[in-house]
């Protein structure tokens, strides 16, 4: 708990006025005002992040999360549990989406095993942070224990902390895990109030009657739970998961270190509930790129106010739309400080 | 004429066939069926277009053609006439928005002089394809004549055929010249026959007044020309532009050699209408990025079924927007040719 203040306690507010400093220099570059719109919106951003009025974006680091969860077990899912522990190998081989965007992007993919039910051979491309062999089952019972919660956000504090050495622009969020939409719909109920059947969606492709019978696990969830939607803490332990506590741990570490997150999909999005709930001054400092498949993802969206930069129908998750995502914050970062100025470049201004 | 009816006459059907088959690899690759959503959609239609199973897209080429509209006289942009020649030596010295997002993207920048109002200094980095000293001003007569009209078509064309010999694997269509905001509209009035206040922006900014007026002039200048709304030459030379012309000729020679095409905003758009008044089969090969926020794009975008990729309320054209959907195409061909599948992952496939 104590790395976990620590941390909130470093998290400021980003810089306003640089800012408004940063949109008097991108007017001044050779396109009509406001012509790059949300390209503009993201350099801002960045700089009012990193307080960096040149800032690079270089270091681009995704933290892939993987993590079985305990409600698997009823049958929601279209994939067997075992599919958690096989895709640890996709990934660290390569051959998994999110290996092929992130090269495509120039990012870097840690892979994370926060609490996968088996045991993996150690592999120089995987770290251990293993947690628990995966959750509970939360429609029986609370999926973890207030500490194992605690422990999740603070491994992802550290997984930050311990990648800084190497230097990071930019982090993304991912995640893997059979199951791992219904504890982020259980979260986003609880917070967001919002009805169950309004958040819950098909995950990895369900058929009407198991989409049913995951809505009915998640109400039970919910009410033998009793929780406290005003304590994250307590939420992400009665109805969470690991990579869920570990994806709020990665966003406030870095908004600790002043580093820009590009979010991704439905099950980062519950993490970033967590976040915001611990700390609301972390919401600037997260860049959702896209508007997923799953339907939550909408909602939670329009509940923080964020406004997604592409929707492309994805609902893969690994952090998909994060390496897309942390591509256009690149392009926007080279726009402020790669385009030539009207003056540098002699070309007239407005008329009026 | 006789280039135009020839490059015509090659374009064929994008191969559905071979989209069929490769929706079976993509739904054998490792992630759940169809959860790359639009990134999928684009694989597929770039195996149809290219007929080659496994496409590479290494050698990105955007053209941006600049010319000078006649119809600027009538005071319809925020920006002097001489702000097109200006552009060209940004462009020429990389400082301009599509250099950065070009080279971002790993893209090729080829710079046209298709009709600049003066005369440029030779430069190894532009071309030279002036057809004229900028249109004549449409609202008092024909901007062109029919022969300038077929010319700045076949000048498209012969872009194609002269970069082919470095290898192109899709092309990027982008533009700049003030005015052309103007022009395009009346193309797309034209040619959709949508009210003209519906399809008539801001372009780079303009104040209320100067809208009213650009309408107006609009106006005057679909009655004054009597144009055959079904006839592309005929819209062309009598309401259109140069670069508007020679982008309808990129698109039918990149289609004509099986290459994709990334259009950019309203004023690709309005040449996407040419082309496709040209050639109907040629909308299969013409991606969309984008919706920009020229709000005759929406209108244009209707018209012909497409679905942007994002939306970012970009509108400085230049090709801008077709840097960034050219490099969603090729993370989207990338997912096709380099994930592992099922078999060769070792991951289990669905339970049902």
């Amino acid at each position: 708990m104590n790395k976990l203040k620590k941390t909130i306690e470093r998290i400021q507010q980003i810089d306003s006025s640089l800012i408004e400093k940063t949109q008097k220099r991108l007017d001044n570059l050779t396109k009509p005002q406001g012509s790059l719109g949300m390209l503009e919106e993201l350099a801002k951003r960045v700089v009012g992040i990193t307080r960096n009025e040149n800032p690079v974006i270089k270091n681009k680091v995704i933290f892939t999360l993987v993590s079985d969860t305990g409600v698997a077990q009823e049958k929601v899912s279209a994939y067997p549990r075992e599919v958690t522990t096989q895709m640890v190998l996709n990934f660290i081989n390569g051959g998994a989406g999110i290996n092929v965007l992130a090269k495509h992007v120039g990012a870097k993919v840690i892979v994370v095993d926060i609490g996968v039910a088996s045991d993996i051979k150690p592999h120089p491309k995987l770290i251990n942070k293993k947690i628990n062999y995966g959750t509970k089952n939360m429609a029986k019972g609370p999926a973890m224990t207030k500490e194992e919660a605690i422990k999740s956000i603070e491994t992802g504090i550290e997984l930050v902390e311990e990648e800084l050495k190497n230097g990071i622009d930019i982090v993304g969020t991912g995640e893997m895990g059979i199951g791992n939409t219904t504890s982020s719909s259980a979260i986003v109920a609880a917070v967001t109030k919002e009805p169950i059947e309004k958040i819950t969606g098909r995950g990895t492709g369900i058929n009407d009657d198991t989409l049913k019978n995951k809505i009915n696990v998640i109400k039970k969830a919910l009410q033998i739970n009793k929780l406290d939607s005003e304590d994250p803490i307590d939420v992400l332990s009665k109805v969470g998961g690991f990579e869920i506590g570990g994806i709020a741990g990665i966003m406030l570490g870095a908004a600790a270190n002043r580093i820009p997150i590009a979010t991704d999909g439905f099950i980062p999005a519950a993490g970033t509930l967590i976040a915001v709930g611990l700390e609301p001054k972390i919401k600037d400092y997260i860049i959702a790129p896209h508007n997923s498949a799953e339907i939550g993802d909408k909602v939670v969206l329009n509940y923080l106010g964020q406004k997604p930069l592409f929707d492309l129908d994805l609902r893969l998750g690994e952090g998909t739309g994060a390496a897309l995502g942390i591509s256009l914050v690149e392009a926007a970062v080279k726009i402020l400080t790669q385009m030539a100025s009207f003056e540098e470049a002699g070309v007239s201004k407005r008329n009026d």
